[in-house]
């Protein structure tokens, strides 16, 4: 565990932790001595950091994306918080700890697995249920959907934060469908469950959460289709007017062409899982920031929403 | 009570109940007899007749928007159903039980309203219970509340619709808000109350739901706001912010400009609010038209969502 | 082979050929007796048909979708050509030649596959080549291949289409990649080929073309990633980046989200393939307006493209 | 009155003048001693200073968002000019006038009051001008519009912009209406006059112009709503139809949706007072744009616009 | 000139006057008896017709584009008047008043060029008056000017609409500037002045108004640009950047690169001319439909300009 | 020929060549001395320079936009390369060659406008051929044609890039008619040369490609129109409904309204035009960012095209 995060760095503090390196550029001084530029970069957020003695010896130990520890000092440069660097060197990755570098859940992972799991074992429909066992059953799966987040920036974009969202989407059409008669829960569920798991290939998360190039070319919603024809071909009988069904959920859950979904919601449930999907990132992504920015009345441009939030009353007495 | 509906008349059957006249228009036979042409309506839908025989004598009798009893036989003509009439008279509007000619909600008006007062009486918040107060307390607006229906087409298009919406939206919010920690539930379902309140005065609907003049020229929510300062002027000491957060919920409670919100939600309520709104519409939209369309796997096209919908297995199996 | 087309029935013209009832509506007259209303089709177009006489007897004997054998006689009505039927009886669908019923290719479909299969041999990546043997030695696609239409309406929609098409655009794509250095011709000669296949599900057509549920819930272009996932995993050693690469060029065809591709064209190759598939679309669908229209300046008012088209004086030169 | 504005400091220039800070940071030389980086600002424009002696003991005199008094002397750094301060203290807002630190109109605020009232008196409708009058008689309301700008940047964005916009637009619709017959004039004037005044609240403009909260979440258009309500409300006998079109004509002034605008002009008089609103407020940004960057043929990017604009020949002519 | 005007036809009148036919179809009979299909036109408006007596003989004497003179007996069919022709007859063209088949405006033409003239010729810029002279002495083109409609549908769709529409410009010029400094008049008129001036070709308006080839094909926009640059080759000494200048008001008048302006208005001038273009054409076009419709509160819907418009008291009472 | 370029500059190198001065700023020390800060230009980039020694003598030798002699040194300054001056002195244009100061096409122009000459002459219909003539016999014209780039930025922007992508254009049409038939080859390939031809006047490109103010307020195409014009006025007997089409296909071809095109492509041959105009330009835009950015597996963001590109294993390969 570091001893010292990014976001926890004051004016004039002594410094000794691990960083991951994410710049390193050389310059000269007037005086023509050679010294480093650095970004350094923790889960908590990235410094500057300059490196004006030594710098080419030390510059010599380590290089970008390399995690490095640091000694030296805070100090303000330009109104910002930087670090002058009295000592730094590599430090291999098997003595660090990647929940050090990469924001996670705050919920246990194991825990929201097995609420995951209990709520579709509930589940009427067996071939649901059968394909629902099919991915608990599949272990690398699963501890890609533990470890992956639900996006880079805009809605729980942390570790284990693709099943936090998955979890609480289940949860809450559970007490949506209450609301209403004639709904498929069962076919609302297994949407619910499987509209993001192509997320455990379109990122990687190992240092820093990127997309892929499959990610890329081919985005999560194609992904998914591929992965749950590949699961509905090991189960017998699975009827395939439920196969198309369950695969209309996926397809069309972004709700619209211009936001990348090929189909619109074309089923009641469909129609619900877009709205519920769409509902739970934007409160996780609301509440985090009015969290992250306490004090303010008014949250700072959100650029995915277009728009500043304000915290309100309520919460501003609460926060007390 | 009428005997016979529109939506029930079929092929060689007698005909003798009571209709709304929209249209009436008279007709010269090449033999050079006249005859009319007439529209009937009532509350499950319209047909055409035809008054061949004594056109001009019986139809001195009677005009456009009166309502008539009608006797005569149902045929065919270029595919159609017709009423061939064989006489026709205008009847008195006291005769007539106005639920024949308006299509209402299947719940009773009293109980819906008595459940969301429950509801509402619930919030701890004392000025907006005292908000909600001043409207149970108005009952000429009560009045209207259990009559008024949410729109004239897309969605709860009948007497009752708009408190049946209101009332199922606040029911959602309360099970809603049971997933997610630091919501001002109070607002919310205030915010759910009276987000379309002003469609009571958008709409007419003593013979047929028809935009009112102020309904066009300013619209519901301009409506709601006048409505509201109003109220909220008669309660001591109501906050001035808390004021600003209820007129936000029902400002921005269509979503987005386009829809005609001058203002995006601002708040998480307020993104909610839009959220809960928009689904409890389509999915009672959708249901009502795979109800009406039973028998059919695609629903004809429904436009202001821009498709059909599939029925899917589940519902055909439990529709037998 | 059918004696009389639609297309070609002029006024007062003894009628006796093949038809498939599309509509069949009974009617009383004035005088009280039963007629029948009917839509009868072929490839060439609808006509209306009337049974004045004997119409309960004769209506007994078939049904909408049923092929009929038809005589009577061609007459004016409200200005347009009708059937007035003398004689009607039901015809076994094993007599009839869906050719008849459904407008088809110019081109011989085993030619055009022949032509296709010779073009993607000469690719010179084995495992293109052996992707698209993979499709070659399928006898199941191969013959829906060569049936199936490449739309409804708007570009090559009749049987045969989608053959025609693919094989034009392969050809083309062999003609422009001569003008540019650095294409990967084999990438996009395979995006050629299967980047409309998934069509050979979205629609049915025995009797006419309708889209298949499948085709309406998930859509051609994600059928098809299914359909080629399905053919690469058959191939040893198929390189996974070929494989993503592939499925880019038929997830990003349609070139823009709001034309349903979940991912814009990110490769020149799919970009490239992009423009030529819209062009080869737009312009048979353009020059088989202008054929059917001739003797016209312009074209009626196309709806998808939005605009009438103009002829021009050397097309209109060489028509004569 | 200030003695030296933002705009006119040059290079090498003593400095000795009244500012507003708007940031102040703490710095650290390479040498370790401390120094403040700060942004001053009066009504001309803002400029960068730097206190790099006795920063400490300075620093702890005055705060972001006070008065200050700075002496010092004007220097170039990257090709920009900054202030080098030498003395800086706290001043007393009372010492302060804040026209020095708000651009403001070039016209007299009385003098245009007193023509905006001219023009309303003259109304022939007894209740508009009662109307009118109510507003002219509510002190606080008359002394806030006197002072209030149009807008933070587009367009008459100084302290008495709001009047000068709305005398403008009375004028400008004086002139356009003799060209036309059966235009109800004195709604247009009214409407004119009522359009905006919700900017009194929707922004604070004591040391520079910001949005407050109920700008910011309910608009001035909705506020416009609620004060219009109210005054009609203290007029004896003013014809409902009439507030209905006054109302009208605030909701619908934006012209469209899309510019927060929940109902389209949808009166003759609603259309025209759209478009002169949107035109006048154009020609006063353009000119003044051009006029604050004479010398080029070309202005800057109008970023509200999205264009550059040509100041052409005439006026370059008269420009001398 | 006319005896009777269809838009005066009433039910049982006897008809005799001139038309023109702009659909003629041939039908039969039940009876087998042959029948004439008519649609007849004349400036105020399309009536059907229909010939039951010697249908044969009269129809070969006329067709479709024909002047008739007409006599029969309106009668009342399925609720619409139509004229049951007893004879009909081609009259030649040299007998016919064009002004009775197409709407022409309600002013003079030689008055309005008149004034045209006068507030061109008083434009201060030897040059731009020169350009205007160019245009009077073309006598083609000023009698093709007093012709022309402004527009098929939209606004002043009428014989002489082209030059009303431009001469109301050029008087809302002259009055708008008053209200401004520093505008180009000059310029400000002549672009009024030749902004639509391709109208003259756009359209052929000798029995109808209909698009030309050119029209369709390149625009007035583009023909206006071709004319102008025509003219000023003719004109000596005539500054290259003042013809910069004029095409500019031209090319960016409709205002925006989706209603066809390849440029957006980058100078005041050619703003202001955009605004009180389209702000006259609106005004023209909603008037018009007003005086249409009396006696009805709303409009029928306004396709173009996608509303309803509402009459308002004031209108109402004028009208009596 | 210039001996270095800014592409090839490396830290710590000595420099000595020619560049054009793009930016020019005087600051001071803190220690109170003068210094300059440059940005300088040649065909391969900028790059920033400092002068801090004699800055106040060697200064006043030369200004923004003259060519200089500069000496001295590279260096790094905050991780970029930039040049420590010790000389700098104007030089003549006429000492400078201005290929070495704009990018040009690896093409030779002369070559490329002999290609493009010998398709046009073998154009079939003679008044193109004619049309196309009248243009090569235009000495000032072919001159700016060998030189003009196709942009700024986009696509082809550097000299010789208008003519390069005419002549591929060209070839790309000729082989793609092979595979249709009933194309108007000529009018396709007139379409083809003339299409862009405006952009020879749209910018400047003596220093560097900037709008001129024509193509800034008329834009290419309309310019384009003029230029068209005037020539085919030369040409005998030219038949007036080619001129028209030939002139729709400028009009045309940017193939919407909102990319500026007042018509949309409304022949085949406009059409195709679009569709290979549009694909030949993103064709050489990408593949020139591929090259340039050789080594990265994508490319930057292409803000035009809203997208990253993807090299794929194929390029890889070749690249090595």
């Amino acid at each position: 565990m570091k001893s010292l995060f990014v976001a926890d760095i004051r004016e004039n503090q002594p410094v000794d932790s691990l960083f991951l390196v994410t710049a390193k550029n050389h310059g000269v001084t007037k005086g023509g001595s050679g010294y480093l530029t650095l970004r350094l970069l923790d889960r908590s957020g990235e410094i500057e950091a300059r490196v004006w003695e030594r710098a080419e010896v030390l510059g010599r130990e380590f290089d970008r994306n390399d995690f490095v520890r640091v000694r030296g000092q805070a100090t303000l440069y330009q109104g910002k918080v930087q670090i002058r660097v009295q000592d730094i060197a590599r430090v291999d990755e098997s003595n660090v700890a990647t929940e050090d570098f990469l924001p996670k859940s705050l919920y246990d992972p194991d825990a929201m697995a097995a609420e995951l799991v209990t709520i579709l074992r509930g589940m009427k429909n067996p071939h649901l249920r059968a394909l629902a066992e099919s991915f608990f059953s599949d272990q690398t799966f699963m501890d890609l959907l533990k470890r992956a987040p639900a996006g880079k920036t805009i809605h729980h974009p942390y570790l284990g934060g693709l099943l936090e969202h998955t979890l609480s989407l289940l949860k809450l059409i559970l007490k949506v469908v209450e609301n209403y008669q004639g709904i498929d829960v069962d076919l609302l569920l297994v949407g619910g469950f499987l509209h993001d798991i192509g997320k455990v290939y379109e990122f990687s998360f190992d240092r820093a959460v990127e997309y892929t190039d499959r990610g890329q070319l081919l985005g999560h919603l194609v992904m998914e289709i591929e992965i749950v024809s590949e699961k509905i071909k090991t189960i017998p009988d699975f009827p395939e007017e439920l196969a198309m069904l369950v695969k209309h959920m996926i397809v069309s859950h972004h709700g619209s062409l211009e936001f990348g979904s090929p189909k619109l919601p074309q089923t009641v449930e469909a129609v619900i899982l877009h709205y519920l999907d769409d509902l739970d990132g934007k409160i996780q992504s609301i509440q985090s920031l009015l969290e992250k920015e306490q004090g303010s009345r008014w949250t700072s441009f959100h650029r995915a929403y277009g728009r500043n939030f304000f915290r309100g009353p309520a919460r501003e007495e609460k926060e007390g």
